[in-house]
Order: structure tokens, then sequence, then C-alpha cells
């Protein structure tokens, strides 16, 4: 179990994404700024994607570009293409997070291209990044099983991971995309990967979808892992309608990392402040059982 | 990690107890069959406890009488007292569960006397179920937290535990009532516990009030408990009002256990349907994620 755990907030991002309100880029930065103050010191902040694909993300260039920009948070944004390299430079980024899937079948559907091409695609994208000293982080997708193909081989997940590291990210974050998996599988790939490219270079990202988020990390802490991905109210799919899929929610773990003795440097008190804040913006209930208590 | 884990299904007790809608027997009778079907093998299955005071367990004696007494299913009952008892018996009741508080606060709170009188206060009840070969479990509330003082010293739930193992429980239920620890502390509270009455007569009982019942599940099992209670559809607080405090999920439960390849005896599919059905006579959602996934 580490001593202290950095938490990567994705509600902003893989969050909002993911839910039918679109919120204005002034509702997202005063997010931002509230998770800023809450102490996290990772917060992904947008996406520089076609705003007709994604309209929750639009306006991402404006969020970066109003963001108090220090030495102490990191605001990585997720980049598809050169295009929005290019972008993200252009708005001030000073960290960006590429994406590959260790599903064949996912890549094609997702992204239109397989497994090998998406890597090579992403390989300018890191040379305009080192070239314009912006740090770059690696997302694995569908790594405890494809919605497509159904179980994902571990060798899949290891080479995928290897090429992203190789590539020139400075982390991987493992993401269980569909949230299928359970607690073994999850530290078995953690296991296979940090023998690879090393447990400081991994992160874990889970999705609740089938309950087993908490127990997932769980495991992956117990194997060393020091980085959590999480969504801030468990954005990312109202848990209220069918098939929720949101993110695990930052509060629910940060309540189990502090329960457990584990710094993380962030106040929980002040995030549920923020989960609220944001719930009550998207005109639903926070995902957050450790909210929800306190509310009651 | 234990090769097989044995459910103790409490969600037409428990669960059904919490809810705000009070069920009718028939609907109740029919909830258990279906749960005996999906292959769970302990059921507790009402409460003999005043109807004024809990009336959702109204007709406990109507439904232990309609039950398929056979051998392959434990149908267990919350016995308060001796009167209790005399009823149980007289419904034809096999095993009950008798139950005592770690914390002295929510013991005067909740049953209006010490720790030590309340153990001594059962001894009559055990002696009666000897009598008739009545098989009894105990439950120990408040193992992790107390609502009214906090943290619980682990010696606290050391001692009530061994009291009750002592009394004649073949089996003690540590139940985290109000969904308060974590992972560590669950452990080492199981630890404790284990030290003085051996792993095999131990089980678990987590509330997710907080999102950490799975977590928590996962480091118990790793300290080899063998037997967790759960409630099908999460049912016992509705999840998507204030201050929810439902039981752990039993679909999410199985989802974990299979996933890791711990055999249950119980069919995924039948206990979703399951928990569908009570939760359309509750007129509210699933408390189950895996559930939730499904229907989507």
């Amino acid at each position: 179990m580490p001593e202290s755990v950095r938490i990567v907030e994705v509600g902003p991002r893989d969050g909002l994404q993911n839910e039918k309100v679109a919120i204005p880029v002034t509702t997202r930065l005063e997010l931002i700024k509230r998770l800023a103050a809450a102490g996290l010191r990772s917060i992904e902040v947008g996406s520089f994607v076609s705003p007709k694909r994604i309209p929750q993300m639009a306006g991402t260039d404006q969020v970066v570009r109003q963001l108090p920009m220090d030495d102490e948070v990191r605001y990585p944004v997720l980049v598809p293409n050169q295009q929005g390299m290019a972008a993200a430079i252009d708005a001030g980024a000073r960290e960006i997070a590429i994406f590959a899937s260790a599903s064949e079948t996912f890549s094609w559907k997702n992204i239109n291209c397989s497994i090998a091409e998406s890597i090579e695609r992403f390989r300018p994208v890191v040379e305009m990044a080192n070239a314009n000293h912006v740090a770059v982080r690696g997302y694995v997708s569908c790594v405890l099983g494809c919605p497509y193909e159904g179980p994902v081989p571990i060798d899949a997940v290891v080479s995928v991971s290897q090429r992203l590291a190789q590539l020139g990210c400075y982390e991987i974050s493992l993401g269980d995309t569909i949230g299928i998996g359970t607690p073994l599988q999850a530290r078995t790939a953690v296991r296979a990967v940090a023998q690879d490219i090393g447990i400081d270079a991994l992160a874990v990202h889970f999705h609740d979808t089938r309950g087993q988020a908490m127990a997932n990390i769980l495991a992956c802490l117990e194997e060393g892992v020091a980085v959590v991905d999480s969504a801030v109210a468990g954005l990312g799919g109202c848990p209220y309608a069918r098939g929720a899929t949101g993110n695990v929610s930052t509060e629910d773990l940060l309540f189990m990392l502090h329960g457990m003795g584990v710094t993380t440097g962030v106040d929980l008190g002040s995030v549920i402040d923020a989960g609220l804040f944001i719930s009550a913006e998207l005109g639903r209930s926070t995902g957050s059982k450790v909210a929800q208590a306190m509310i009651a």
C-alpha cells in the first residue's frame, strides 16, 4: 500500500464529456478552480476534439487560456491528433493526454484505425509536445474487457502500454473503460504492465458500471499503484439513469484512502462542495455516496 | 482468498425493514422463493419484532409458516427477546439471529440497555433455541464505528463477538452498521476477532453508505472470510434518496466473486431478476449497479 496517492481528477473532461447536459466554459472554469483549491494537483480540463462530435468539450481552448497556469497544478487536455495538438499548444496547454485501445475492434469502432496505426498517428503529436516542452500522459482503454471482443488478452494490454511509454508518455493510465473487470483481473493487469514499464509509471482508471471500481482500486493499491484517476461526483453517466457508466467518485476514493492513512493532500470537504456545485449545474444528484451521506 | 463463499441474503429482512414501502407477506414470500431458486442457501426472511415498531416486518410468522422448510436452505429470522423466540418456534423457524452492539451508546439508544445486559437477555432465548434444535446466528453492530461514539475500540468488538460465540452462536456476523469503515480497518477487525473465535465462524456485513462496501469485502476475503451478508438490489435505503444506507448489493458482490473465480452456487441472472421484481414492487430503481448495467 503506498504512503501517498496522487489523484488525477478527470471530472471536467472524462466526466462532463459523458454527461447529457453541456456545461458552459465559465462554469467548467469555476469547477476546475474549486478542484484545484481543494488540493488536487492533476486536473484534466478538456479535450481538443471537434465540438461537432463532442459538444460538451466545446471551448476547451478558452478553458485552458483562462486557467491560472502555475507549476503546482497539472492541467492535462486530451488531444486526438496533430490539429488538436496545435490548438492545445496555441492555448498554452502544458500537458496533454493521448490514448490507444488494448482491443483492435474498439480501436476501429472508436477512431477508425488499428491500434498500431493509432500509435503511429500520435508520433508527430508527441514530437510537437516534446518540441514545446509539453508533458504527455497516455491512456490505454479496454484493459479489462471490450464491449465488442469481450475478454482482452493481457499481452495486448502490455504491448500497447509499452508502445505508448516508448513514444514518450511519462505515465500510462490503464482504463477499464466499460467497468467490467474484477479485482484479481485488475491486479494481474497492473502486475504485468508494471514488470514492463515500472509501477511508478502506472495509473489506474476505473468506471463503476458494475460496482467494482473501489475494490479494483484497492487491489491495485496493494500492488503498489500510487496514481488513481477519479471524477468528482462520479461524473460521466448519471448514476440514476439506465446504464450508468460514471467514473469512480473522487469523494468516495478520498474517503477510502484517508481512512487507510494514505495521504493525498486533498481536502475531502472541499471536493464534496465542488461535486455538489457541478451536480446542481447538471441538474442531477451527486454520484458520490460519501457526498450523499453528508447531505442526508 | 477463499475458493467458495456462502452468501447470507439479508434483503427480505435487513433490506425490506429499512425501505419506506411495506411489502405484503405474499410478495415477500415470492421474493424469498425466487432467491432460493437462484441458489441462495441462507436467506434471512423476517423479524419477530413488534409490528408497531417495525411495520415492514409484520406477518413474519406467516412468512415462516409458508416457507418450504427443507434441509437445503436456511431461513434465519431476527429475534429480539423471549417473546419473539416463542413466536419463532411456534411458526416453525429453524434458525434465528440475535444481536448485540460493540458500542455502549448505540446499545442504549437502540434497545435501551447496556451491551452486557443485552447479552444476558439473550441467554434464555438461546436456551429455548437449543431446546428446540434451532440454530443461532449472532450479529455485532457498529464494529467499524458508531453514530454516537464515533470510533469503536477493537477490544469492544472482540469482547462482544466472544460473548455471543460463548452464548452459542455458530457464526458471528460483524456489521458496519453505518457504513463508515474502510478496508484496512475492516481487515484489522476481522483479524482480531478471528484470532479469538476462528475465521470459519466469521461473517461480514457491510452497508454501502459511503461507497466502501465492496472494497471492505475484498479486504476481508483476503483475510479468509468465506461468509458475506448482502441484499438483493441493495435493499435497505433507497440509493436515490438522501442518506442512502443500503446493504451491499448481492448482484454486485456475485459479479466480483465470480469474476475472481470464487464459487457461490448462485445464479447471478436469477438474482438480478429477483432484484428487479422487488424493486418494481417497492416502486424504486434497483440499487445494484450490475443490474442497472444489464437493463441499460
